[in-house]
């Protein structure tokens, strides 16, 4: 590594969040992605970018394995027959499609589409591996794959032209079953997204015309960034029979007869996740990781003093020792070794969001003690080798219980309620979030409504009904748009 | 799952390996792959098959981050005029390769090649990335993706039109570090390959009209499959400084100079190492795994007894017992309490490559015991349940010994020597491996001789030189195809 490169934000993410954070996703922020690529929606992640990735899997992968998920890997091509098979999933992805039609120097007899996701791949092969309703439940997924859009603007992990991807296909013998697999979902995202994350969200029932291609429902969990953007990080689908229809997906139910299977199918945000970790918890010094999350959880820094080479010796030697200490099967820590400065290595370690920093200089050197300095506080505590091991567990956890309240309170106060157009229009003014409003429906027949709340306030969109603890509707209440009587109080947001 | 389904393999390996490998790795064997996708050389990897791909990807993972390569995801597509930079290295992969000419509705401004292979990707980047000599060694890998190819024959796991891919790329600051590397790559494949999945195989020094499109040169890791060809298992390049000086990857050292740097990249054939696991330990039965592969490591079956419903209570309880005390963080333990026969069980169990069947019946029950049936050797072991934590790891150990030997003892005995054609032409009427013999040269000179070899010895290619032992060349041999006095003793073989 060079010396001292030009690093640091320039801008306040208060102040201007999309260039701070594109600025922290690149070279001199926590070098995550690469947008040089030359590929429009096509990024390189990096090290750290591609570890915390890795991490944001692992998590997932562990939850649904331990809901009885088997693991798959499928081809990355879907060929045109397949992909076109059931009516309203191929009308809502066939213009996003790429599109393979040459190989080995020739035209392909078919077309090949990279896979804008996996239902189309998948479901053939079910039709073959499912016979019985013993079979059944059945849940595969696969995770670790990208997949394929042609999306028209472009923004590291937010949206891109290939893109991670994480996807979970179940079928069930009945919608019961079917349903409570959805919740099961909303139960692991809870746990990773919330618990293990501290990203705040809410699952919506998504208003018919912003479901799934292909889905009977669709039901999405929000969060919001810190513009009051939502931030779509995943959504689980009720499929009901369409694709068993579509694919031939049936089962021998033990009354004898051929019944169709019901799915469902769960698409955690794998970069929608990392973008909102990205944005949710970074401040104006860079990163702030949950502690699981981070590659590295302790940067360890010695300081040397002057040109007292013995004593200087003595400060490495010593912080060899800590950093020992601190290398553990539980704990991720590094040693910042390099010829960079002591006051670059700080600033270096803080944009990559390291939960404990670890100073040891010749003070520290001469008592055994080190200096930590948490990344969420920057308050210096002073802590004896010997306490080293309790002490690091408790400021771990102390770094996420603070990510979680700073993330709370923020999500908490985001949502304001309006009764009238001009009531939301005068809220849009100052407030960042979501917006409750009565609305007439969020099947069909309110897609020209939400049309117009588009086009009258700021691009907000209509994000659907929470899944559970939705507020009763109060009497007499009206459609903010059409006025007439509301069926609904939907959340409405701008949207990512 | 259906009952008694119609499973176990119908031909016996000797006689017949290429069938006895197509149906082990189909529905009636292991179920590792499923080729009913609709596209040609395009597999679904099934649950078994997939685990165990996971496992060797994370053994290799180990490797490359313990020799500090960091993890990073490159784009699944490379622009045409990157790919085009290197003119031998297009030449090798142009015929093969899938394009994207579609996107979004209209034909793309430039094609867009599926990876082949990630030099055209990664070295673009690295000439942006790499600034001074103090950036260097610079160690980069990706794994768990898939890379595309125009094949004309395909089989699971041994060729593909999209297959697993692991890559490494490296920049060094000289040739002679560039070499270290190579050597420490033949290091972390003898650890994996042949330490933990008891593969044996040679590196050679592959003649030039067999290298990797680009190099300079290729050492490549051949194992022997049972019928007695050539299985490539990986292949790590010298690549000199040619792509260097086609992607401008160049660092300022410290004489001030700017210098272009020196390259490796390292290709652990991913399915090949799956496919040399199946075909090498692999037997009558079914799959023998590496207990570090196995997705299950102990297989616990209750036997019930007649009708005797109070009895069978008690095994079923036992059996649960025996379970909880198999399955801990260091061991992989399923109990199968599907409604199929003990018999089916075992058959099942075997042809998965389990390595430790534990047989629970009346008799084990109530004297407390278990009956161990390890898949190597079929041999009855009964121990007492307090017995049973020193008696696994033993038993597990057993089994990979016995894989070891057993493979060694197949490979040491596959070499066989040739000084003429004729005598060469006699061997191949009974041996299956390698047959080694004078050759003219392994530089473009040999490549005449080389294609007479394979037209007149039932395809015998010349893999090439052992990189190290290589045995001394007699004095006065003559290249068993021109009669010129032979340069080297090369390895030749049939191959896939």
């Amino acid at each position: 590594m060079g010396k001292d490169k030009n690093i640091g934000l320039t801008v306040r993410k208060e102040e201007n969040f999309s260039e701070w954070y594109t600025q922290l996703c690149s070279d001199r922020g926590a070098a995550l992605a690469d947008t040089r690529y030359g590929v429009k929606g096509c990024i390189v992640h990096r090290p750290w970018g591609f570890r915390i990735l890795r991490s944001i899997n692992e998590l997932l992968e562990r939850e649904v394995e331990a809901d009885s998920h088997e693991p798959v890997l499928f081809p990355s091509v879907i060929p045109q027959e397949n992909l076109e098979k059931e009516a309203s999933h191929v009308d809502g992805f066939a213009p996003e499609v790429f599109w393979v039609t040459e190989g080995g120097g020739r035209q392909l007899e078919q077309r090949l589409a990279l896979r804008p996701t996996g239902e189309t791949a998948f479901y053939p092969m079910y039709s073959l591996w499912i016979q019985s309703y013993k079979d059944l439940p059945f849940k595969r997924y696969q995770s670790r794959i990208t997949t394929f859009r042609y999306e028209m603007s472009t923004r590291p992990f937010l949206r891109g032209r290939e893109f991670m991807f994480f996807e979970t296909h179940n079928v069930f013998r009945s919608h019961d079953a079917a349903m409570a697999q959805i919740r099961k979902d909303m139960a692991m995202s809870r746990t990773v997204f919330w618990e293990k994350l501290a990203i705040p969200h809410v699952f919506f029932r998504r208003p018919s015309w912003d479901k799934f291609a292909g889905a009977n429902d669709t039901y999405a969990s929000d969060t919001l960034l810190p513009d009051g953007q939502r931030n779509q990080i995943g959504s689980t689908h009720d499929l009901g029979q369409r694709f068993a229809r579509a694919f031939d997906v049936t089962f021998l139910d033990d009354d004898g007869a051929e019944k169709f299977g019901w799915q469902t199918c769960w698409g955690p945000g794998i970069w929608r996740i990392f973008a909102a970790v990205i944005s949710i918890h970074g401040d104006d010094k860079g990163l702030r990781l949950p502690s699981i999350l981070a590659p590295v959880q302790i940067a360890v820094i010695p300081i040397p003093t002057g040109r007292d080479d013995a004593q200087n010796e003595k400060v490495k030697s010593y912080s060899d020792e800590v950093t020992r200490a601190c290398t553990s099967d539980v704990w991720r820590c590094s040693q910042d070794t390099s010829e960079n400065s002591p006051g670059y290595k700080f600033n270096h370690w803080e944009l990559m969001g390291v939960p404990l920093r670890i100073e040891v200089g010749s003070r520290e050197t001469d008592r055994r003690e080190v200096t930590i300095v948490p990344r969420t506080t920057g308050q210096k505590t002073v802590v004896s080798l010997d306490a080293l091991d309790r002490a690091i567990p408790e400021l771990l956890k102390r770094n996420d219980q603070e990510l979680k309240e700073a993330a709370k309170a923020f999500f908490e106060s985001a949502t304001a309620i309006a009764e009238t157009m001009e009531g939301l229009q005068e809220i849009l003014e100052t407030h960042c979030g979501f917006i409750r409003v009565p609305f007439c429906s969020i099947t069909d027949q309110g897609k020209a409504c939400a049309d117009v709340l588009k086009d009258k306030a700021r691009g907000t969109i209509v994000c659907g009904v929470p899944f559970e603890n939705a507020e009763s509707r109060p009497r007499d209440s009206l459609c903010i748009v059409c006025g007439k009587p509301s069926k609904e109080l939907v959340y409405t947001a701008r949207s990512y």
